[in-house]
């Protein structure tokens, strides 16, 4: 198994359907050889909100630049650089981008919440 | 299972045995609930680095801050922010802060990686 090393911003990104203004980067995945979690990194524009869900696997999240809110299980919580979420499986949840710039942030799943073909 | 929201500030550091200038925190771990793999952030002072070693889990590593350098598989590559990593189990690895401030960046890791106690 090879080691990756890259800048996130190499990686591509994609839309997310379902969500406004929301794009995503696949950093470390099934395709680079992870066995047990996926590391993404997700790109809010203003105004941007992720639909409000639930699925059965967990998410950990760090955020790393913008402001943001996160609605958790039926609480709200502020969202700016350094804070870290963990969303266990059947907790709904979504984040909207209450801010002027782009709100950055990692969010991690097992392999059970990676698609086949990522 | 309850969900949990902090800052990383928010977590008490510990010195990490066995390295020089490196202070672990445990964001997300198994006593937070987490099934899968957990979260850390690691902060390396200026001349700080870590053992070179491997170990049968895989690293998922994202760069936050700072400037360093990684020996990984016997190549060299530049650490600054967002720059991350994929270390597949037993690939030798290790870290160094070679700039004037922390070198910070979150390190993941399988749940096979997590002292019990943690």
């Amino acid at each position: 198994m090879s080691h990756k090393v890259a800048h996130w911003k190499d990686v591509p990104e994609e839309e997310v359907e379902g969500a406004k203004g929301l794009y995503r980067r696949w950093l470390i995945s099934r395709e680079d050889g992870a066995p047990n979690f996926a590391m993404r990194l997700f790109r809010m524009a203003p105004g941007g909100r992720s639909a409000h869900h639930s699925h059965d696997w967990e998410h950990e999240v760090f955020v790393l630049s913008g402001r943001g809110r996160a609605n958790v299980g039926g609480m709200t919580y502020d969202l700016y650089p350094g804070v870290f979420l963990f969303i266990p499986a059947g907790v709904d949840h979504s984040f909207e981008n209450v801010g002027g710039e782009d709100l950055l942030f990692l969010c991690m799943v097992p392999i059970k919440g990676v698609p086949p073909q990522r």
